[in-house]
């Protein structure tokens, strides 16, 4: 999930290219190609694992997070990425060949150095994936790090109530 | 690079998503994701190889070309399907994560069963890969077929002069 | 977890390529390649998933259960396949270029329908990931089967007592 | 095609986990899994030239070609890998979910920077893609590096006769 700071905004020419913010939630559409199914004639279920993290790289980019608001506050600046501690997911309905789906993602936990995402993804108006998913901000060295003040107040901004 | 014909139109929410046709050419914004790099730091080889087969998809796609107008004249409708014959591809630049690539395709070449096909990459004003393909019509039990007029027509319209 | 019932058993020539059982357990070896890892120089988190379904794969083979065999008891024949219903995963440590891997799996449970695995990847003596994966057996047309006999047979076998 | 030196070697345990040289070739066994193959059935097209990649990365390893290796002669050791310059790939016959594919790499031509390899995948005595990849040399930075005595040496010893 990390953002070069040049490439944060959605590009002018595809504007829907990195999904929308919804409220408190982030929209992604993603296309099912070839690459995404398997021979049973379904997507495979890791697909929707790599669909999941397209739905957190966008989301952190339309909040406007760029690699450099990663790094430790207190300026050492050691480059500091998000990765993924666990995730859970239920697999409810399948999805096959040019489907377009949406992947929706929402904060619903801020911890020290870690948030916690709710995804889904839905075809129309049926949910075929739920997802909770941990992420921890690391040091390159693979050290947790405090989430910086301008990180936290963005996802504070745009974490669902619960 | 088959299209069910209840997707074969891009959705009326994302409207972009199946890239655009713009005179000869088809083109289709790709986001580089983390999935799509190694540890090199860049785009792993085989990721264009990918984003070139989603190109190829959408372009169909945006012809009007449904999975049921594949299938061979005549009528016994046996389900037919575009296979890759031959790739050939020039590696000119490396794109990294976050970049928003462009797959520029065209057909250059429509043969009995057969399509050949341009395609480039380019990220802002540089290219990044050219590729040939050449995919083949094929029936269920893997025998060519031709094509048939609707889908030689659709490509004929769309054909580079060469 | 299909298994084609021609290619059921190792191959002579490549005696470890399904890996080994070892008591209730099944252990598969797992190269990293280039395409495995990310620009985070690690491996990408969804591999590990691919890597788990490789293991559950060459599980089922060495039990030596066929596709044929999976078909539902009474006779219709009617092709099942099991299909991932929720996984969940820990991620503990990451992997990198290169490293020879370990999938462990084991059967915990044995339900109607249902199996519930838990999977672990090694590299040396270092747990990496944890994974709790419960799969369902399923019609071609989406309908939970009863797993027969024979298959029942050969989990009971192999399961780990709890 | 970068190797670790600890892990350059094939595990004692799992000893054909790189494949075999044999006289100026190597072979590598594959096994399609369900991540390999698409819904038409089949194996997808860029699996196969991911399988490539996995050929290459184990022949340069049984070469006993290390990281170290790369660097350039003089001594400033600056980190260089190989970069895939151009694929060209015949798609001849197709592979299905559990096959055994053995993938198959000779050097046919070194160069200052680059090497020339040839690639083929067979299952059994059917021969399914050929492909000549051209690999290059290149610093961090992305310059061409001139490949090192060492490594010419080791490619020299390989190489077929043409």
């Amino acid at each position: 999930m990390l953002t070069r700071s040049t490439m944060s905004k959605a590009s002018p020419s595809w504007p829907d290219l990195a999904g929308r913010i919804d409220g408190n939630r982030h929209i992604l559409p993603v296309r099912v190609y070839f690459e995404d199914t398997d021979f049973s004639g379904l997507v495979y279920h890791a697909s929707y694992v790599r669909f999941c993290e397209r739905g957190r790289s966008d989301y952190v980019r339309l909040l406007g997070i760029h690699h450099s608001d990663l790094a430790a506050p207190g300026g050492d600046q050691e480059p500091a990425t998000f990765v993924v501690r666990s995730i859970s997911v239920d697999f409810l309905k399948p999805a096959r060949i040019d489907d377009i789906l949406e992947v929706i993602t929402e904060c619903i936990e801020i911890g020290g150095a870690t948030l916690t995402l709710h995804q889904e993804i839905w075809l129309g108006t049926v949910c075929l994936i739920k997802a909770d998913v941990r992420v921890v901000l690391i040091s390159q060295s693979g050290k947790p790090l405090r989430l910086g003040d301008k990180v936290r107040a963005a996802f504070e901004r745009s974490k669902t109530p619960h």
